[in-house]
């Protein structure tokens, strides 16, 4: 074992007991299919695999490159891509999954994104409905007739996709569940005309008050960040990025975990026992609120999973001091 | 050549003729070594030599792994890592190169980042002064006594670095000078106590007020980003990233250029001939001036250049609806 002292920083670290603990409390909430993991949280085979290794037969992407991986990986049970793509070179790389044994469902919420589905050699797909965040989806009239066009060119449509994007989020667990029941709402009425087994949707936020859903497309809750933290879930914070002091001042302290070390669409992340100031690039300046030096080392809690983890290489599977296991981040890019 | 047409979105595309602008521009304004380009920007060996091409022999670096991979590439006459750094198991890695046969300097601002200089095997260091932004580098009363105490050890002191960091995004050019000013004060005033021919700073919203920096650490001037255009200093933007449309509705449509192919800390992307509304990781959403349809390809123009690059694997040199050269961004991580 290495000791985490010899890292160079900064890394991404994941205490194993929080991961493990976050694998079982979802797994008990949501077992079997119930659950369809997504993997755009941390974009690595080795922990799409432990989530499978808890019962979950199905994962989810949001790009190509994710559902590649997985499939080479061995992973290909059972992939959704929840994203449209309107370009046949794109499918076509979904359909030589097929083709090479994987089971591939892709997101369609429109003619040109059913053609192109079509064209790419797929032979499975959702309906994705739009049920009140302003993204992809077709509005709960036009699903039918889109799961009867699929239907028509000889797809089979496994059901309806909706995420209620606009709720996970929410603070107020009685405001997410009645956004969350409403936007479900939508997907009951759109699945009506649709048929099929499958109302994917949901997220981390919305997996204990989502019960419309038959599966949850939840991937946050499994290294968490502090966003998500403020919802008091459950799920334990088992991501941080250690950094290491590189500059002292008498009111504030350096750091060499910058911006392109986080994601920071949610803001600066949080260090414990400081005051975070500003990230830069490759540094982040903050008040400590006990002396530092340079050389000491602290960890990073990050606003947003997500984009942190899309800018590293590897993480660090770590108990205690110690590190256990170092996973590559194999599925970034697209 | 291969059309533009075909490639895998989100792709960065990078105009030749910009980029021929702003190299020739730059290199116009700063001559020779009055210009050290920084690579932090775009994270590319193939960029770092056009502009060491242009006649500028010294690069400036953020991370390790620039430094080292510059070094690879045959780039490493007079390497500058502006940046500290206390852990001597890092510091080897840049001896390592001096070894190998690359000019390396490092900047160093407390006795534990010259001790880490010393322990690594470095040989020259710029004493790095904080001139004003609350980041790295020690006092100006502080830099002699650092000065020679590195030059007790043995080390060459090349002189003193000092970024003007709170100044280069400011909008109005007299006060952007007069910061500039300021900070070149004290970094003069710190020159007179340590000596050496170098004074480094500078970065692309000072190149043109700040005349007392014997070398200005510009990096983004070579790609620019929508927040360095507001400052109309006479470069282009050569870098946009290149999306495709995956969803349409009555009000709104979607690409699939998420806050994953973005850095979002300067906040939204531009996109001409569109309202830009918001991203999600792999989505962005926006309402355009005239219809589309999925399928339909559009520009996005960062809001920030460096950390949007360093979410790429590769860039692609662009003349017209042609993809000239692919440009790995070979620099990433740490």
């Amino acid at each position: 074992m290495t000791p985490i002292e010899e890292l160079t920083t900064p890394a991404l670290l994941v205490d194993r007991a929080a991961l493990a603990h976050n694998l079982t409390t979802m797994s008990g909430a949501l077992p079997g299919a119930r659950l369809r993991p997504h993997v755009k949280a941390h974009k690595s085979t080795a922990l799409a695999r432990m989530q499978q290794d808890q019962g979950h037969p199905g994962l989810t992407c949001a790009t190509i490159r994710e559902m590649e991986g997985l499939a080479r990986a061995g992973l290909g049970d059972d992939l959704l891509l929840a994203n449209e793509t309107a370009d046949p070179r794109q499918t076509a790389r979904l359909g030589a999954l097929v083709e090479a044994g994987a089971r591939v469902t892709i997101a369609v919420d429109s003619h040109e994104t059913l053609a192109a589905a079509i064209t790419g050699g797929l032979q499975e797909v959702l309906i994705d409905v739009n049920v009140g965040l302003p993204r992809c989806g077709c509005s709960p009239e036009q699903a039918g007739p889109l799961a009867d066009a699929a239907r028509r060119a000889g797809l089979r449509v496994r059901g309806v996709m909706g995420y209620e994007g606009h709720a996970v989020g929410v603070i107020d667990r009685t405001d997410r569940a009645t956004l969350c029941q409403e936007s479900m709402e939508m997907l009951r009425r759109a699945h009506e005309d649709v048929g099929g087994g499958i109302l994917s949707a949901g997220g981390t936020g919305t997996f204990d008050c989502n019960d419309v859903a038959t599966e949850i497309q939840a991937g946050s809750y499994l290294l968490m960040d502090t966003a998500y933290a403020a919802l008091d879930l459950g799920f334990r914070e088992a991501l941080t990025v250690l950094a290491t002091v590189v500059s002292v001042s008498a009111e504030f302290a350096v750091a060499d975990c910058g911006l392109k070390a986080l994601g920071m669409d949610h803001g600066n992340p949080t260090i414990d026992e400081a005051a975070v100031w500003f990230c830069s690039d490759e540094h982040l300046t903050f008040a400590p609120n006990a002396r530092m030096k340079p050389g000491d080392r602290l960890r990073v809690r990050p606003a947003h999973v997500d984009p942190t983890v899309a800018y590293h290489e590897r993480l660090y599977l770590t108990e205690g001091d110690q590190v256990l296991e170092r996973l590559d981040i194999d599925l970034r890019g697209w």
